[in-house]
């Protein structure tokens, strides 16, 4: 283990690459996804079951952990790893993406943004030094620049003065971060659909040095071509040797295309979320298990996985659970769609190292195709 | 394994018994108590998880499984343990217990109950045959007769002509039943609060020589003092030789006693539905982690526990779960609540073996009352 936040690129294939983050808390394997543990817990999951398969760091949310428990609480708690039972790394987001999606009524001016809590109403504001405190106060290891996101599609002036109020607010939080060797403050690359913005973000962000980069503000509604196209347009300006994370993607489709374009972490809700509504991610593609043609289906989801939710159960018990809205149910689908995700990224990550990423990509692709022909035939 | 249904005591304490009962699926260490699961889960728990706590046998309702996903289908199924992977002894009820309390519109006669599902509305008959039928292609190891349970209290006429219902329906069970050697149906001992109708359905049905006898009707709203009254005028006219089941109790201290007194086998809801809705049962009582004083209280449930939930997470990170509505906090809670249960189960047993059966009890009891004074203080 080391005492410094350090990334190194093991193979790359075209823009592609695997490597390691390595910190005091542990090494990330990359490509990463990261499942997403929103208020200290991934739901469904026990923190050790996380980790067997074979997920290296787990997102907290800012805004949901600030509002309850409550920052300074959990650091009297002895921080969020201890909190939560998770000794590895784990990754905060700042909480702005959230105060705009969940919060009420918000104003937002050069200072931060100041807005009422969804569970109480009490008033809060999130600066960018404040944002800085909260993460430390939970003892995250790669912390993330509050910046301000815009929900595509957007008037260009909005996603202008948004990129350049993000600008102003990664610097601030730079110098609130200051230097801790063994964690990380990453930027967040924003210019919503513009390629011009988003050239100019990534530039003035690497002039900042900073440990990593993060690209924000997609998959906010665009299409999946827009999103690969800013990715293909912002990867050139950052730098080889930092890790490169898309925020908030996606679905298994999307975390291929990016991987191919050079990204190296990942997180989504999706497969948890996905898990507690019936719904699971296979080598055959997404199923709706509500359906009733799986009520008599005595087959597991995946015979070859290691995975008991996705090897033992049969889909009939399966579908059973979801519509008889058993807990277990929701156990069982969100620890499948992990299992299928973290196996997605092993995948990716071999198939890099040994410079076969696009013969990978084109057989995964494949199976989640043959279930869709089987099913239509 | 044995391919027949045996019960051999290994050592008795006063009227209290420690014992195995053997079956082709499994040894049943007795006194035993049996998770509920309901509707083919033990609910927010693996199956696994159930087993290794030292749970020998779950219990599957007749009601919920007969409407969702329907017998006939759990049997094309392969049958209830292989559809929910619980490959241990399962207990099933008869189905009447759950028509009487959830079901709509019902018509109860000498034939048996028609009623409406509470799901859908469809219309069900559950006959003597029936509820053995059912219990029969869900697989079950050891059934239950079909009776009719009066709640407490009620008219002598009504527990009377109850009882005189239950034991004829206790003989076409039996016939229905058939010689099947590696299970067993049991009766079920009604009679409400009137000692001289206990005894004399216990009389009958032990001229019916079944398997096991369970004391049914109690814990409907009756004292705690009149169970316990009830059960020590039924237990001098039950064989010594064959398991005793007191049906959905209860609270610790509800099992303490009826073991002391000597029954054999227990169910109850009580620790899966209380660990889903906040409160928890460990060896200082019964606490709800709702409560504002577990706020910051970083110790966990019980360090001398082996069960993680209740060894590894502290009070806070648990009150945090509950008070965020977490499927994590149903998952501990419950994973805990069964634990004790196990354990003060696991307890009952060896102070039996080694006659120290009530010292064992006042040292329990006296720890439940250590906490209150502690919180009291």
């Amino acid at each position: 283990m080391t005492d410094h936040f350090t990334f190194t690129v093991a193979a790359t294939d075209g823009p592609a690459r695997t490597g390691e983050i390595r910190m005091p808390r542990g090494v990330i394997r990359t490509p990463a996804f990261m499942p997403v543990g929103t208020a200290g817990t991934v739901k469904a999951m026990y923190p050790e079951q996380v980790k067997a398969l074979g997920a290296d760091v787990v997102l907290g949310n800012t805004y949901h952990l600030m509002l309850r428990p409550g920052a300074e609480r959990v650091a009297r708690l002895g921080g969020l790893h201890t909190m939560m039972q998770w000794p590895y790394p784990i990754l905060t987001d700042s909480g702005g993406f959230q105060v705009m999606s969940l919060s009420g009524l918000r104003k937002l001016d050069e200072t931060g943004v100041r807005f009422q809590s969804h569970l109480d109403g009490s008033t809060h504001l999130l600066s960018p030094e404040r944002s800085i405190e909260i993460q430390g106060l939970l003892g995250s290891d790669i912390q993330m620049q509050l910046d301000e996101c815009v929900r595509l599609p957007a008037p260009e002036s909005a996603i202008e003065s948004a990129m350049r109020l993000s600008l102003r607010w990664a610097e601030r939080c730079r110098i609130a971060f200051g230097d801790q060797p063994g964690k990380a403050m990453f930027g967040i690359v924003q210019g919503g659909d513009i390629p011009a913005l988003r050239v100019e973000s990534a530039r003035a962000l690497v002039d900042l040095d900073l440990k990593g980069y993060a690209v924000g503000g997609l998959a906010v509604g665009e299409p999946q071509a827009t999103m690969l196209a800013m990715i293909e347009t912002v990867e050139p300006h950052l730098p080889t040797h930092k890790p490169r994370y898309l925020m908030g993607v996606g679905t298994p489709d999307d975390i291929v295309q990016a991987v191919s374009r050079g990204i190296d972490m990942f997180d989504c809700v999706m497969p948890t979320r996905a898990g507690r509504h019936g719904m699971v991610y296979t080598r055959h593609g997404r199923l709706n298990l509500r359906n009733a043609r799986f009520a008599e289906d005595n087959t597991p989801l995946d015979p070859e996985s290691t995975c008991p939710a996705a090897n033992l159960y049969s889909k009939a018990y399966l579908h059973h659970l979801v519509r008889a809205g058993e807990i277990l149910g929701m156990m069982l689908l969100t620890w499948n769609n992990l299992s299928y995700y973290q196996d997605l990224m092993a995948g990716l990550r071999k198939a890099i190292a040994e410079g076969r990423l696009q013969d990978f990509i084109g057989e995964t692709r494949e199976g989640w195709r043959k279930a869709e022909r089987d099913r239509a035939a």
